[in-house]
């Protein structure tokens, strides 16, 4: 995989002088056209060998082109914000806005590498690392993004050479970190697992160029070359408008028969019934929120359902158990500019609890198998690949220690009528009812398909729906409250079984 | 002060329960027209006596308004990108947007009680944070922020037994904390500060309300009472359109000379001269920037200037000095939706670098004495008191160790022609010339005149400005890279000063 990139490629001076002003003109145009069509971001990886010249290549890009609108990030240490929330979150909170560049240092294949090499895990996790990076890959490009992969390459008497002339040289001693030497010394594990990384991560849609990194010349030419070449063809890639596409179920059941209708709508509760129970299972809430279990958790409950199924209403009674400083409530409505340009999940991610937080979500990310897909507010391909994009988003978090909990409220067509004629005659309930409520009305089997296919294609043991029958609002609060108990519960008990395990381990 | 708030008010069950249902549906109605408005936001600090009912009022709250439009905001330890950045940073970044309530427990308020009472500094350094919020919450209101500040009171003998009940009761003793006990402790002192502190801030812009907190039923109606009123007719306010007015100089000079007539703009360099002490400067400026001293500070450049003026060449020459991980570039442009929706300074504050960190902005906050100034995109009011606003920024950013430099790149009308022609004629700096530039051109005496005023305004001697004399864009580069350098030699030297002085003093 390494071999071209270690026979010594050179680049005379008077060619490299020849070809500069060219490419760096033509660089510049390109990130211009990209700024004007803010259409997709560019995201680009460096990694490699060090010494190789990654930093000094960016440092040259950063000449070449027009700096402001490149972004260079580093991860190195995380900040405590970031430990207290899932792994991926730093990068998704630094991905650069359509029309941008990101350079990102130390990104997530130099995390999954080091951990490697040091030994911090074995290859199957170093495998399921691998598959994570391409899976956000994937998503990634099919949001648009044009990805470039740099690997800097230097044979390992060639780094050694280098690591000892920068040494030598008084001006430049001080960017050898020790680090740096470390590296020196575990070069061939970092190849070996770096091949195996490359190797597999290496996609149509987002290839990995491997520079040869000894002569500066050379590696600036290609690195220059390679970024132009991708640039001007994203940039002639046509716009792909949206397709009205109709909402027809993805493979309607034959006998008509949806998930929806298995619901016994008619359960209900009585008043003593409901405050009783209501009232035992918000201290149960609040006590599980205070566990001190909770602190390795977050908690997210999403709240999708009919209109006028009473969302809100469930919403306060879950909120009402807890300290609202505990809590946040986060209302999805439609994306403001700013997340219009990140990829779709993006809007999502930036508001991910931190550890021992809970997050409501009042709709959410299913908007787009939802409303999105009904309304054609995005094409077929897009919520299509929403189902999965969704479950790795769901097992990203719940890896990191997050408890998703989604519920789906329904009603029938006739209770919904009902709350929408109360809703107009209720003064201070009239805010509630709005045009779009009766147009969504209107698709009412649309939607019984689509929650079909959502529930089908994302209840998973890790993030399992609740349909909820909410024809009657005392019995859907009560649902609501006992279901996130019991996955508290659940989740508690599990961290009890691991922790034993480690323990016993450990003896 | 307090008087009134110890002299036991009390509300009986019946009229509570009579007056509680009216109260809530005219608090929702508003909050629905906060939402619907979105013209400004809402923030209620809440503030007083441990045991007084904080907490429980603002669940509350919560419960009688919907809560998917309230932020509950806590400020208790600060996390490590917080303390990287000036004091304030942790607040601005979590203000509501407009249309939304933000309820911060532990603001600013009880961040400088609790210094004073635990003796962490005096009353002069009191007084300095009292003006701080004074001006802060002057700013937020002139944005129109609706501000509502309540201390929650005891007397001493109320709080005690408060707090003895507390613990008796086993269902709510968890919710006594340490801090609660020290409180009881330092009742007297926290008392006579409170009343320093609210005092001297409250203003008819932001009045304090003290809320006799013994009694439940009494001061959740007061607290509710109070935010309908003010919610009420906040939003009745007519709402306020800028005015076109006319861009006059504040007081034009008789003579009609300015300050930029002042400036030598044939000053300039040779080839040769220019890449001497270009390349010194940028030696200079990328051990400065690895100086260990630097760990203490940050660095904002800011560049201003006529159209074609060179801003992008000089921050091509300051950047290329560095590694682009030490650096970012926020170019500003028109605010985004997110931004709009936040008080002026917010769309800046959020890119403030953390220590050892260095932002340019290329144009920056001054565009509001600037372009909005001269095209009316906000009113005479508005940029009026920009001036001293932006003073308070740049104050509170340098007290934390961030060292601010301030550019305005100054060319004559003829050498802005003739950049102009260049530029339609190169074919890679095409994109460097739009309309805007010819009509900004047009206004080109507005500008003179808007920029005097600003020099004269916010040239200050923790932030001074620079006029760079740029016909010649190597005599300006040089002159930018110097001003820097000088800049952080400056600060430097005062943090040596001051850290000797320290030394000797614990000696």
């Amino acid at each position: 995989m390494f071999e071209s990139a270690e026979i010594g490629h050179v680049i005379d001076k008077e060619t490299y002088e020849a070809e500069v002003p060219a490419l760096r003109e033509a660089l510049l145009e390109a990130q211009f056209e990209l700024r004007q069509q803010q259409r997709f971001p560019v995201i680009i990886l460096i990694n490699g060998i060090e010494g190789a010249g990654k930093g000094e290549t960016v440092k040259l890009l950063n000449e070449w082109m027009d700096p402001r609108s490149i972004e260079v990030r580093t991860f190195d240490q995380q900040t405590d914000e970031e430990l207290a929330r899932p792994p991926a979150w730093r990068y998704w909170r630094m991905f650069p806005a359509k029309g941008r560049m990101g350079i990102f240092f130390g990104n997530w294949y130099s995390q999954m590498l080091q951990g490697r090499v040091h030994g911090l895990f074995k290859d199957p996790r170093l495998d399921q690392s691998i598959n994570g990076a391409e899976r956000l890959e994937k998503m990634l490009c099919d949001e648009g993004a044009l990805i470039f992969k740099f690997w800097f390459h230097l044979s390992k008497k060639q780094m050694k050479a280098r690591l000892k002339a920068l040494a030598d040289d008084p001006l430049h001693s001080w960017r050898i970190s020790p680090l740096d030497w470390q590296q020196s010394a575990t070069y061939d594990k970092f190849v070996k697992y770096g091949e195996r990384v490359l190797r597999r991560t290496s996609r149509d849609y987002a290839p990995w160029h491997v520079i040869a990194g000894v002569d500066a010349r050379y590696r600036s030419l290609t690195v220059g070359k390679i970024l132009l070449e991708g640039l001007q063809s994203a940039l002639k890639r046509p716009r792909i408008h949206p397709h009205k596409v109709s909402a027809a179920p993805l493979f309607p059941s034959v006998d008509q028969v949806n998930l929806l209708d298995s619901l016994d709508l008619t359960q209900q509760l009585d008043k003593d019934d409901y405050e009783e129970q209501l009232i035992t299972e918000q201290a149960r809430f609040s006590g599980l929120m205070r566990d001190k279990r909770m602190r390795r958790h977050a908690l997210i409950a999403v709240f999708e359902g009919n209109d006028a199924a009473g969302k809100g209403g469930a919403i306060r009674r879950v909120a009402a158990a807890l300290d609202p400083r505990q809590y946040d409530i986060v209302p999805i409505a439609a994306p403001t500019e700013e997340e219009r340009a990140q990829p779709y999940l993006w809007r999502f991610w930036r508001h991910i609890p931190a550890r021992g937080k809970f997050t409501v979500f009042d709709r959410s990310w299913y908007g787009r198998v939802l409303v999105e897909r009904i309304e054609g507010f995005c094409s077929k391909a897009d919520w299509m690949r929403a189902y999965g994009e969704i479950n790795d988003f769901e097992e990203q978090i719940a890896d990191a220690g997050v408890i998703v909990v989604k519920f789906w409220l329904a009603i029938d067509k006739q209770t919904q009528m009902e709350r929408f004629q109360e809703r107009k005659e209720i003064p201070f309930k009239r805010f509630k009812i709005t045009e779009d409520d009766w147009r969504n009305r209107d698709k009412w089997d649309d939607y019984r398909a689509a929650v079909g296919d959502m529930v089908d294609r994302t209840s998973t043991e890790i993030s399992p729906w609740t349909l909820v029958e909410a024809n009657d609002k005392r019995w859907a609060r009560v649902k609501v409250l006992r279901t996130i108990n019991q996955a508290l519960e659940e989740a508690f008990e599990k961290s009890d079984k691991r922790e034993k395990k480690l323990q016993k381990r450990k003896r």
